[in-house]
């Protein structure tokens, strides 16, 4: 069967080109080995999502005299990972509707790319078949990456797929990594009452974000009784015993740490390896495939986008990927007027679902000013906000970092309640390319979490009211 | 004692003038006859939102089963109720600190203009002093307003300051007016286990909201088996027995409610009397005092905003004008460089905080069409959120409003989870005259409820990934 368009993974890369691609006139299949929605539909942010929420439910259970409620409770750990699936279950299941809606072909089987234009596909049952697209997008997605000295063997060393899946509660768990997903699971396993250890490499936890972020972050975290060592790497694990012994290099000198589980999360590796790259001399470059700006690889009718490319790894950048190739795509084929802008990836928000939460956009405080910019920087206490205080989480602080000489904004940087949903203005307000004053005429509304982004502008000026 | 700025009445209006007259280099006092943060923080947005966060937290248990956590709870609603106030005393007790921190005289009793820049205040105690100052500030804010049929007598018939500080938890109430403070009151009722009816004498709920608000907060409401009453009125209660007995017309013939407890929230009333408006000459109009866009009364010298003016009656709203003001005649002083831009009332947030919550900006569908645009619409259901799906609320949708012609944002209107924290966006977005290209192009973080602000702006264009 001969397409226009042919999309191998059905990942949020994946799925939105193929929508995006029907929109705009394109007869277009898409190729799926597992799940459709793939990782973060079915094992990524959703899922997630939906454990760290019954985590929440049973914190704010715990904390409910704080709020006048007597209660009591206690986590059916099953039954909170049998909802995660559920809602996973429930989201791919609108990712078919979505593909049957949008009249797109799913082949479900293992892609690989045979020559110009073909891709063969073998199905569950071995059968192969040959997929014709005149544009083929190669969105394969990532898997957890695997350290030598941390092999995973899916019980006691795992990855994020069985962090997600465990048919019972670890009573100790070893998180090694403190991105997004190692601090996330180290608050959830945290709220359900098994004891946690996070391990990080570098000096400081989430090691991407602001300085002042890590601080904060791992102060609430070492308050919550989650043990956080940092400057520290796991060199070898023992699983012979009932549970792992895991040998940790730490400042101080080695330690031997015990736990029912470790979980690895350092990061991803994009799937780029066998799928036909090599057949048809497709680039790849440090374990990504290269890219314009349009994501085209180096063999035209090849593209690729979201893990396989240099990048961001989050979602909703490979959908913003998907859409600007898609329409670029169309607007070469002159079936679409307007080409797409390429993808800034200095304004791309990072969201961590920890309680709290973390956000942030653009540049860091240290990264302005290794830049150059003489900077203004404003911070705002969630303990002077008043949705913070009515709701009863007063932690973190919403920071935000200006150019003294040009008024640009240049980032925002924020820890606490909410923080996730209030990022989108930031982003938008870049984009725009705001001045202060504009922000501050901008009415937030009270009372609101939100209210502290322009308390912060504010903060940068000097005409702070709440502080 | 001579000022430079003397502000009477200490709310969201009130403080943020003294503090930012203080900034900007002037001598300032602020009168306030009872606490410090007016009604905003001792009684009414921050306070709601401590019994809300409770009504919530008490809801999430009933519905832990869902979350698969095993759990019981009951409100023990005097607790509930001591929550609330010590969240307001905590609030007022930073408004202290702010004053104090800015040198700001605090005067503590009855203000009430005698002359031109002179204020005479009368304390607790039946001593008056003279407060003198170059540029005064009334800012002196609302109270309930009473209908001739529902005068309140602060028991059986009570306002919003009774409906936060009951003793017990009402068996049954009757809620008249359904506008933020009636809704949210209904919700908590509700939550805590009461019986509640709202009468409405418009055709529908939230009746300065889009439409379609009204309808899917009504359908929601309904389904809580929160009693509806819309194009009904209460015509008198006998409040002689051992309830209220209330009369209420309604489409269908007049009907007898019975209940513990009717709380009027059929608005508010500036309190513009008995402050010496006439003997200074003071213009007002229909209950408010007559001002220009920099918040100038026909007196010179003399001010006034928040409740007490035209305009809507939000916190965020008298704090901006606060500022406006100030800087205004900052700027007129040489003070500060910068003249401050007149407030878009057309684009101010607003929002409710009952669930799920309500949050809209600029232009209704209706009004839109009223004005003669060419409308746009795009309408995204939670039902269709990740996010939404993870954390278990699915209900309500967010839904925009642009230009068909010159595609000028012209709304947007929510409700859902979290929502109230996502409208920020668009007042930005309408401030800087976006397109909704930019909007889209502007990285939504995935999976948030913000994200379907992204979904439903696509949709408008018939771009939706996601629908």
């Amino acid at each position: 069967m001969a397409y226009d368009v042919v999309v191998l993974g059905s990942g949020t890369g994946g799925y939105p080109a193929a929508i995006r691609a029907s929109q705009l006139g394109f007869k277009v299949a898409i190729i799926e080995k597992e799940n459709l929605g793939g990782v973060c539909l079915n094992w990524g942010c959703i899922p997630t999502k939906a454990l760290l929420k019954s985590a929440q439910v049973y914190q704010d259970i715990l904390h409910a005299k704080e709020f006048g409620i007597e209660a009591s409770g206690t986590p059916d750990f099953p039954a909170v990972i049998k909802r995660s699936r559920g809602v996973a279950d429930k989201m791919s299941k609108g990712v078919q509707f979505l593909m049957r809606k949008n009249k797109i072909d799913v082949i479900m089987g293992y892609g690989k790319l045979k020559a110009k234009g073909q891709i063969e596909v073998t199905g569950a049952d071995g059968k192969t078949q040959l997929v014709e697209g005149k544009h083929i997008i190669v969105a394969t997605g990532a898997r957890s990456r695997e350290l030598p000295n941390l092999k995973q063997d899916g019980t006691k060393v795992i990855g994020y797929r069985e962090a997600m899946t465990l048919p019972q509660k670890p009573n100790s768990i070893i998180v090694v990594g403190s991105g997004a997903i190692g601090v996330e699971f180290a608050y959830f396993y945290y709220s359900m009452g098994t004891k946690v250890t996070v391990v990080e490499f570098l000096p400081r936890i989430v090691p991407l974000e602001d300085e002042e972020i890590s601080k904060e972050l791992e102060k609430i975290y070492k308050k919550y009784g989650i043990e956080v060592l940092t400057s520290s790497e796991v060199t070898s694990v023992d699983t012979s015993g009932n549970g792992v012994k895991a040998k940790v290099k730490t400042p101080n000198g080695e330690i031997t740490l015990e736990a029912d589980i470790v979980l690895s999360a350092v990061g991803i590796a994009a799937n780029i390896e066998n799928i036909g790259l090599e057949t048809l001399g497709v680039k790849t470059d440090k374990g990504k495939i290269v890219v314009d700006k349009f994501y085209q690889t180096n063999v035209p009718g090849i593209y690729s986008l979201g893990d396989c490319v240099p990048g961001q790894s989050l979602a909703h950048v490979s959908t913003k990927e998907a859409i600007i190739c898609v329409e670029n795509i169309a607007y070469n084929e002159k079936k679409y007027n307007h080409q797409p802008e390429a993808l800034d990836y200095n304004n791309v928000p990072g969201c961590t679902y920890c309680t709290p939460e973390i956000a942030s956009a653009g540049l860091t405080e240290k990264q302005a000013r290794d830049a150059g910019y003489e900077v203004k920087v404003g911070k705002f206490p969630l303990s002077a906000s008043g949705k913070a205080t009515g709701v009863g989480h007063t932690e973190g602080f919403v920071k935000v970092i200006f150019d003294a000489k040009y008024g640009e904004w240049l980032g925002t940087h924020m820890i606490g309640y909410n923080v996730t949903e209030i990022i989108a203005e930031t982003v938008l307000g870049r984009k725009l390319e705001t001045t202060y004053h504009e922000v501050l005429d901008a009415i937030h509304p009270h009372p609101t979490i939100s209210e502290a982004v322009k308390d912060a502008v504010e903060a940068a000026y000097g005409e702070a009211i709440h502080l």
